[in-house]
């Protein structure tokens, strides 16, 4: 039962709108990042799979509504907002960019429009899954951009924040172009091709290094790798060249991987081995990537692990998730935040893409007064799927489509270039209608 | 089910290991982090007991066994290895210092002695359960040492990796010594105490502010903190000491922190509120508290998301488990590893902690040869748990305990310090024993 996976104040606070009788308006929450992290030119929208999965389920058991009622927040809630609880699914509608999307600050990746109290409660939930994959997504198509069309797999399971971040980076990083994963779990739950080698400890575990990658060899065939580095690389490499096929590769996991990559190229190529690959690994990331690929030395493929799975240089995303309409009966009211630190936009919107530049306009604003193709579609419509959601390989396609169609400029790893992101006219003036409106609000 | 839930290559190993008829081998591996963050003088071991929960279930499904089948990694694989793996259970042991204990490079976080292919399996799990966890509250640790006995309130589930990370960095906060947390999910599941406010979305439901904290101090009573800083905090600040009690205190989130908690207690303060407290929110870390603690302003707690739930300053550790031992039948066989970039030290180990100093040594050397406490303990036996695990509460209390009996340098939040950490010599001699051995074993 995930619905208790909230912060507190969500459930208090759905308790005072119980309260205060607002269980019939109807709220439009935004879910956007508010800055890219420095490093970011544009992020790829990720984790909408799992937030319809979590909306479909959502419901709170006995279990969580005794808690509830245990804690001091709930002793002035009346016994009637329980039973609002227990019967609580979502009936809401959920709006969002198609995964694999690529996206810029301030635009929605998704908006919920429910009953106040469910809009309110998934706040957390929702901001946890959009933005944690689309953080690891943003990070792997640097690295996929890096690697000049060598495949890189995720590896970073045992880094990422839990079991859980494991599974889930995997499947971000390959919505994002990686060729797959090592996380098992993961390639089984979404179809994500799985990969992997040999530790250490199986080379360790052998009376010589010979049995060990005889052993290997002998289970795994043509997608046989070798770790050449449990005592000495280039030894390593000599023992692959003596075995000989079958084989899939061998895999330098530390040392200057340059240097190491051309001599272990030659070792097996004076074998007749040239179809054998060379795959690397050692805590890379995008730069050390472009680092490899630009030295001209004879890599295949890459593993990345820490530096994807937990985006190490920029690991969380400013995501918020702010109300932008409420509805009373047959009264709209458009809602805003106009501090100067944490503004933001009145009004559920659009995002209309063209070539060069986005515009993001009210939702309710004519397509046809825009050039450009709509971002935001509707995916949940009173509770119900509008339609399945697109596979994974599938969206994962349409990612390197769009990433391909980006501005060049945006692609570099190094220099930062913003993306033109307009506000339409109907917008900015609806804005500043709310904000002169709000004065006397107080 | 979790089982599945690993690297492929500890799946690809355990074939191989099964094939290779080494499941009567006995494997002794060891957990622990290679190298502290660059801001980090200690660390606080933790996930000992998701640990145990995994061990205590560890199962492959019919459905996972199905597809491992499937993959071409297993296609040489004996049908004897699937129904191998269709009654596995973990029916090894697990040894590991206590949740709560301050811990620095290279000392066993936990130890695992099982037959191999268990022992093999489960690693990537137990990296990412131990390590993520342990960061999070080794970076508590520096918040609440930053607060100077101020409650700190873990608020980061939103920007935490996914879902399951924002409940168990709340759990791992509040074992550090932080107040508790906003995840009421992890407030249920671990008993920790659950703390909120309301957001900015429920000041704007209501068609004015008044409105909003009156219908909030209707429903919370005492536990009211109303947020201030929707519209104008001074001007919610008024609002609040108009409205008087019941309150238990107000939330800063924007603007200069320091200036406006002066204004706000003055406000409060004339107004009678002197037991109103002034809570503080807004990207904040350790650095960002002791500088608001060090202004002197009237602060009475903190919340801290974002920098605490991601650990966002050392996001990764570098969490290893490395074999030690292998025994076969009645011989014994350490084992090592010497690249210089990763080298380890074999043999199952136990950390002996004096005043001023750890000692390494093997386990099976005599205790009386070393002064302080031995910090390794029993915890699995044969797959049975040894005794119960201490309550959170209770390790929560030791981690207090052992934090401020750590040397005073260490509690510094900006120099670095370094333990002294010695390995005994056996310890010692026996790695070089075996380094020498190791060379003609190639």
């Amino acid at each position: 039962m995930p619905a208790l996976n909230t912060d507190l104040y969500e459930l208090t606070m759905a308790a005072g709108y119980f309260a205060a009788g607002k269980t019939q308006e109807i709220a439009t929450f935004e879910l956007l990042i508010r800055r890219l992290p420095e490093h970011r030119n544009f992020l790829i929208a990720a984790g909408l799979e799992q937030a319809v999965e979590y909306l479909g389920g959502l419901a709170f058991g006995k279990q969580e509504l005794d808690y509830l009622r245990s804690l001091p927040q709930f002793h002035n809630a009346s016994p009637d907002f329980f039973n609002c609880l227990a019967d609580l699914r979502f009936t809401g509608d959920l709006f969002a960019v198609p995964e694999g999307t690529p996206i810029f600050a301030n635009e929605p990746i998704a908006i919920v429009r429910a009953p106040l109290i469910e809009a309110q409660l998934i706040e957390t939930y929702l901001l946890s899954t959009f933005a944690f994959q689309t953080m690891i997504a943003s990070k792997a198509a640097r690295c996929v951009i890096a690697s000049e069309g060598r495949p890189i797999v995720e590896f970073g399971s045992r880094r990422a924040h839990g079991p859980e971040a494991g599974i889930l980076a995997g499947r971000a990083a390959y919505l994002a172009g990686c060729a797959g994963t090592s996380n098992t779990e993961a390639g089984m739950r979404f179809g994500i091709p799985v990969f992997g080698t040999a530790a250490h400890s199986w080379t360790m575990s052998f009376p010589s290094e010979e049995e060990s990658f005889r052993a290997l060899q002998e289970l795994l065939g043509d997608t046989t790798v070798f770790l050449l580095d449990t005592y000495d690389t280039i030894e390593g490499a000599r023992l692959a060249a003596r075995l000989g096929h079958p084989i899939w590769g061998v895999r330098l996991d530390s040392g200057d991987l340059v240097a190491l990559s051309r001599e272990v190229r030659r070792i097996l190529d004076n074998a007749g081995l040239q179809d054998a690959k060379i795959f690397a690994t050692n805590d890379l990331n995008e730069h050390r990537i472009t680092e490899l690929v630009r030295s001209g030395a004879p890599f295949d493929a890459f593993g990345v692990g820490t530096q994807l799975a937990t985006s190490a240089d920029a690991p969380a995303l400013g995501a918020v998730y702010k109300l932008v309409e409420l509805k009373r009966g047959n009264t709209l009211q458009y809602a805003a935040k106009f501090s100067d630190e944490k503004s933001t936009l009145p009004g559920a919107k659009q995002i209309y893409r063209s070539r060069d530049r986005d515009v993001v306009a009210l939702y309710s604003e004519c397509n046809s007064d825009f050039h450009g193709t709509p971002l935001v579609r509707p995916v949940i419509n009173n509770g119900e799927l509008v339609e399945p959601l697109p596979p994974l390989a599938k969206s994962r396609e349409d990612a390197q489509t769009a990433i391909a169609a980006l501005p060049k400029e945006l692609l570099s790893l190094t220099e930062q270039t913003s993306y033109p992101v307009e506000i339409s006219p109907r917008l900015v003036q609806l804005a500043e209608t709310l904000r002169q409106e709000l004065q006397p609000a107080r």
